[in-house]
């Protein structure tokens, strides 16, 4: 097991070099400096997270890490918590929104059991349990330091055997029935914004669900009483371990020079968390889509990233950061395929 | 040549029974309702457009519509007028970044001379040139009623030879110097707001050249006075070749039953005018991206269309438009390749 010391220190800064060569290189792509917005960001992003002006982008993958959350036994889900489970079983065999969509990109899904509170087996599944799902957080800590640090090293050397096959394009994704509560309850206690702001409906609950959800996470809070300070400590206090596991992804993919393509909410605490362990991380995150779960804005604000997509979505799974593959593949041909001024024979100034 | 009047009337309203079978199917599909937000809207909206729940959407086609404009005397852009002939042969040599992305997406693009200030010959042009670029808008009409109808009737009948052809999704994409000079007009004189929130900077323009454009905008509105309720009638005093061939395009679209997949600024003004024109034509449309041209936000809104894509682009030419058929691909592998609740044995209420 890797500590968080040594999984920071693996992780170095972008390469400016190759960031400048990718920029002077857009500057004379025949379109108007700059036009192409956040796709030429893209690509001298990549450039500087693989220090390759023409990376090879084209193994990506999805790795989704599946957990149980002892809090679901509050009452904060809109579906129960064997759904995990069964879910679990629907990636494995394909039938999921975002094995779909993976398949459109050409990307590989990894599901990773690591903390659902069933026991599963299939052939494809990564089995990595730290534990049989979290504690209830509304009356205690979710798990213990030691396996906040298991599950974030488990993430970090799943990166890493990714990276080691040549994949240099790494997206966040998870399953876990009641995971939108820890996650509102990180982003409150990493940034001191309040329930209203920070909890929403997750997969589709009432009103009155809503109002019992936010008095749950100020329970935890409360009983909890996380240090702000100590990102690790807050994890384990009213995280999650699937949240725990992309932490370590996202740490993980950076520390081997890959893109970070995060998804939604959990995603984004994963990486609020990932970012507070090593602010340097934040250079190799690509921000994907902005979900209709009511926290996630806020979070990606505390981010400083700017999604590239608007589609009303809230599903998890990965699913946002896989549609924004095609992005990534569109800012890569950009700046391979287009013609010159010069070579066009085309005006500028 | 076709009359508005004959074009409106060829089309017709969405399939609603198609519509309410694919929203059926999708509600079982394994996620929680809606959740997969506006990819959601474009499988229901492409089954109300074919009138199937299953469409083949495989053949689809980018029009770049190239014309020049008068008001570029007044000095209104950061390129020389040149540049639309340029860059229609670097579109028709593959070069330009429609060219670059529309491959990526598998679509075809047709790049058609309505309205160019110079004689252009290639293999692969439509040359269907109306008349040498428009008149300068600051000093009187674009061009006359029947030219500015003859350019919508030449979109129109491109659109229904493609969809002749198979093609069921047709993007809006366009060329023209100078072209966000009308567009903003056009605004302007079909919602009656001002030039300080119609008028931006085009491909790049500086503080002073945007002050002058504004003053530019506003002596084309005084000098031609469009009636607000005659749409041919503004089209013909401050519009553009290319975007009254545009205005053809998603006229034909809807009439054809192909969705109409628009781009930017540009494109969005044929649509207001295609949708004054013909209200219906609005379900037809799918907006893709949120360009940074300032009018743009206020077109969309005008329009009541939600784009997908935030990607600060300001090209045009379409681009932003077969950025996004990867969005309509999506759309349509979830409805047809996800399991159901009933086949992957998930729970649910």
């Amino acid at each position: 097991m890797l500590t968080i010391d040594s999984m920071v220190h693996a992780i170095a800064p972008l390469h400016t070099e190759a960031m400048a060569t990718t920029a002077h290189r857009l500057d004379n792509l025949t379109k108007p400096l700059g036009s192409l917005g956040k796709l030429e960001k893209l690509a001298i992003q990549a450039a500087g997270v693989t220090g390759e002006v023409l990376p090879d982008l084209s193994h990506k993958a999805v790795i989704v890490m599946a957990g149980d959350h002892g809090v679901c036994a509050e009452g904060v889900s809109a579906f129960p918590q064997e759904v995990t489970a069964q879910m679990v079983y629907n990636f494995l065999e394909g039938g999921a929104a975002v094995n779909v969509l993976a398949k459109l990109a050409g990307a590989e899904v990894l599901c990773v059991d690591i903390g659902v509170d069933a026991d599963l087996e299939h052939q494809q599944l990564v089995s990595c349990k730290v534990r049989r799902g979290t504690g209830n957080i509304a009356q205690g800590p979710a798990m213990s330091r030691e396996e906040a640090e298991a599950a974030i090293s488990i993430g970090f050397e799943l990166a890493a055997n990714l990276a080691a096959r040549g994949c240099r394009v790494i997206a966040t994704g998870e399953m876990g029935i009641g995971n939108t509560t820890p996650s509102a309850a990180l982003l409150m206690a990493l940034t001191g914004l309040d329930a209203e702001q920070a909890v929403g409906r997750g997969t589709g609950i009432n009103d009155e669900q809503l109002l019992h959800k936010r008095r749950v996470v100020e329970r935890a809070l409360a009983v909890n009483a996380p240090d702000r300070d100590d990102p690790l400590g807050v994890l384990a206090a009213v995280g999650g371990l699937e949240i725990a596991g992309l932490t370590g992804v996202i740490l993980g993919a950076a520390a081997h020079r890959c893109l970070v393509v995060i998804d939604g909410f959990i995603s984004s605490a994963a990486a609020l968390l990932a970012v507070r362990l090593c602010p340097v991380v934040h250079d190799y995150i690509v921000a994907t889509h902005r979900s209709q779960e009511r926290g996630h804005t806020l979070l990606l604000k505390e981010l400083n990233l700017f999604p590239m997509l608007d589609l009303d979505m809230r599903l998890g799974e990965g699913t946002g950061a896989v549609l924004a593959f095609h992005l990534i593949d569109a800012s890569q041909c950009i700046l391979r395929e287009m013609a010159t001024f010069t070579s066009a024979g085309v005006s500028h100034n």
